[in-house]
């Protein structure tokens, strides 16, 4: 692996996108890591590194994110978290509640999905100018049933959370509170409107995405330049037309 | 849990869906189960069983399919199958091949999504029939770039493994290939000229669903009635106007 950090990680540059969950989990631990395609070509690393372990050979993965270490290459964002998690420190050490955290995480993994899909509903390859029409529709129906569903869900999981509705899982920081912070966030960005109307019905989520944005690795940072700002590449975009 | 089986799987009844990829594990493990929703409600089963167990509390899960066996109750299908394919032996022992077949049923989750979103792509909770223009644009992309890219991913998985061919992750049959299996007999239902079309660039992938097909317990458990009929309420469905 690198002789500068013990974490190498692939994910496209310029975008927050699934690789954000990565980040967040590495600089919430004060780990040291490298983002590899953010760096340049010429130093060996950049698109070019990534791009070459997406070609093929044994084991390789479909799509980034994905991380080196210890020897090996582990894609999927909840994956990634999964197998990581332990030796970061953020997640509880009963093998019950990974599995629950994980399941979380693999349920964040599907509401990323659908809000993708509210700007991108008939073609990941087509612009959002090419499906704007068909975007208008997806997302009036992300907003009025599917965010309401699974934000509803989350916050039933942390009043749920018999050691009290600050974590998801436990009674300390995990990889999903530290998500379900990104996913509060990136909503607050892409549908400002629907998400405030939502507000009164998610109050921990609200309170936590509060307190983890206070975590002081991770407000350090977010105001770093390592944190790329919310753009209309990445999964959450704001087209206000959208935000009904 | 049940003194009729171990496992208690909770699924819609009627469909395949994702709760198949469980089921064919049980099936082709061997493995005694119990498929809850499709009991009857008098019998203390049925839907009413499992709804209640999507009402909330203490780490309930959003949807399903989900399990109950050990105590325990955990949902969506690759974080199922990673949980019980080690007791079922249906995945190689050494850790780096666990991680890299859930690395594979993630992909596989991926790909079942984007199946889905062929036939509704505006909205989960619309008919297909007030979708279906954009279902016209949404299949034509995924029958042209999203189908042959999983695929092609899946067959250099394929031709890439060490130990031969035959299989996804090391040298005998797991939860992985039952999963390849029902991918692409729900391809071939959905969307057959497609496939067909597909078929010179996928031989590693067709001989495993053969084969697959041909592992006795699997065998049997087709021609089974506990096999539910591929039909128009699943993730793979036959509408010929969709199948470009």
């Amino acid at each position: 692996v690198s002789k500068e950090a013990p974490y190498l990680l692939y994910y496209w540059p310029g975008i927050q996108g699934r690789g954000e969950f990565v980040r967040l989990a590495f600089e919430a631990a004060g780990t040291a890591y490298v983002d590899v395609a953010r760096r340049s070509a010429s130093s060996g690393m950049g698109l070019p590194a990534m791009m070459k372990l997406m070609q093929g050979g044994v084991r390789a993965p479909l799509a980034p994110p994905f991380v080196a270490a210890h020897g090996e290459l582990v894609a999927q964002t909840a994956h990634i978290l999964q197998w990581l998690a332990p030796e970061l420190g953020l997640v509880p050490k009963d093998a019950k509640s990974r599995r629950w955290a994980h399941q979380l995480q693999l349920t964040v993994t599907d509401l990323l999905l659908e809000v993708h899909d509210t700007h991108h509903p008939l073609a990941t390859h087509l612009y959002y100018e090419d499906q704007k029409a068909a975007a208008r529709k997806r997302a009036a129906a992300f907003v009025a049933q599917r965010m309401p569903k699974f934000l509803g869900y989350f916050e039933r999981v942390l009043a749920a959370n018999p050691a009290g509705p600050a974590h998801a899982v436990g009674r300390s920081l995990s990889y999903v509170d530290l998500s379900l912070f990104q996913v509060i966030a990136g909503l607050r960005y892409a549908f400002p409107r629907a998400l405030a109307r939502l507000a009164p019905a998610i109050p921990h989520l609200l309170t936590l995405n509060e307190r983890v944005g206070r975590v002081p690795n991770v407000a350090r940072y977010l105001k770093s330049k390592r944190r790329i700002p919310f753009n209309e590449n990445g999964i959450f975009r704001h087209y206000p037309e959208l935000d009904h």
